[in-house]
């Protein structure tokens, strides 16, 4: 049984936290890719606005098996 | 005074978080080896299953001290 | 319109959680630095004391933009 | 003459060798995509089954030029 | 507020100079995707016909926005 | 559902191929290991006597879950 | 005869070229630090704005001998 | 007794497989070099032509000994 | 004749240098496990205390042949 | 058709630019080796004079191919 | 109990020895800092004048805790 | 004024020191290259026999300066 899949990587940013950010990347790559099974997180960085985190941000690569 | 550890690589999965994949790894980890000093987290990934993230898995190399 | 910034690495320690540990050090190096931009998160460790987790580390580059 | 390519990651399993797993992925990645040039393997991995193969998957970096 | 993005990976290629593979790259990805922020330079090779530089050839990891 | 898995590092040798050294290293692991699931494979290498091939080399990461 | 450097990360943008951004960081470095030997590009960034190249960004790493 | 040895780095194609195209880079590398005691296989890459693989690749650092 | 090795990583630490470090590991490896055949040194690292040097400590990947 | 290159490493100095640094590395090994087919850039340096950029260097790995 | 550390790189030089080297890194960063706690080794290079061995150089991750 | 050099990579053994090896290593390269400059250290491995380190192996990537 051969199969194939692809990978993609992404970026998502998310104001709450790094799983908020993981879980709005994939929300939105299920919402265009089928069959998504899976995510790598690559990195993960915070943006300051005023001394404050004003933002999450995650490098994910995700796999999605090709039909 | 000399002394020698070994790191150990294991994976662990939870379905709620990676801070919780972390718990449960190293739970399992003391519950087999004495003196485990702490973990550096290697590597993340988030499974899904429908669209939905079912697991949160990471790698650690874990430290435990030779007596 | 050219500008310079400056990345320094830190260390930061939390009991409670890696989020934590990232507030921590961001507002450490906000206390001594201006500008401070963002950082990226290098590494993560926890540490144990009998078997429970004592430490959650980060190690972050941080961004900060000279005047 | 200047041109432009794309790099796409791709994994691919065959249950028979990696030389074949590879021959599964581009025949794949040739029926979508026009002007395939070659391939950078980038990970081999097996899967067992009752300790014995069950699978042998590859990673690739599959570059395609654009018209 | 989040947001995500894609990276994908593209080589391009010049007679002339980087710089000018750079906007070749670049100029081909902006007319095929929307949001094109910005990228990152990740490999740099040169080819040779007859002991004279024939082309110059950059790896960019090109950025987007995904609407 | 958590789930705990180790990750050993082996090296194996064959006298024919890559694959059969990989063969070989999974068989022996198999032998002292319970639920090996697969392994990466991290390096190759051959080794030669008189000009010809004498071994074919790899190292592999073994993944195995544990009770 | 023992010395000491000191290497520093900068980033520095320019809206010419890469070559324009090293010399702007490594004008910002001399004006504070003495002694500055010399600097590695790690990184080469572009940043667009409606499809132009809009920033050169390069990362350095900048030594300069303490005395 | 000490012992010195030369690492040099060589690229070898063939048109029927990766094991082939390393016999095909030693058999070359024994031609011209004595005591060659082994190589590391770095990189495999696979070029197509109309949608077939035209030529298997490998980058083999090649290790002989010093008289 | 095919054979199969393990590699293990161990830390040690010693008060006086890198090389006796090495040895304490080694010592403490081979107490433990048979046909021990050598190891790489992964990391080096030296701690402090009021400002002198207090322990060598370094990262060993040890490899031991399996019978 | 099996054929075997060359990989080997120069580094090249220039009083005025990366590129130029390029073609003096490029030129002096095709005064000593045939076929040289070309170069990636593997590193890029630049050194300083009282503030003032004195030279740039590059790290070369150039192909040649054996006949 | 929180705390946060800074890790600076430098680069030390001694005519005899990589160990002096690190020693005199250390010394000079203690010399300006408080609270050094330790450092990486990262790099090790030796220099040459006339075939014997002038400089044995080292590049130090120095860690030292922000009060 | 440009200048070319060539980085060659060698092992060297020594049944005493890592620091005995590199010179060992630079000898042998210095008795048949000159402008013999300088080298890094990429790996150091230790052998062992019968539980005693019976080698000190280092790999150097050497650099000379070609006329």
């Amino acid at each position: 049984m051969s199969s194939v899949a692809r990978i993609t990587t992404i970026t998502a940013r998310s104001d709450t936290s790094f799983e908020d950010a993981i879980r709005v990347g994939l929300e939105r790559a299920s919402a265009t890719l089928r069959n998504v099974k899976g995510a790598w997180v690559k990195e993960q960085e915070v943006n300051l606005e005023d001394g404050k985190i004003s933002a999450w941000q995650v490098v994910l690569e995700v796999t999605f098996v090709l039909e």
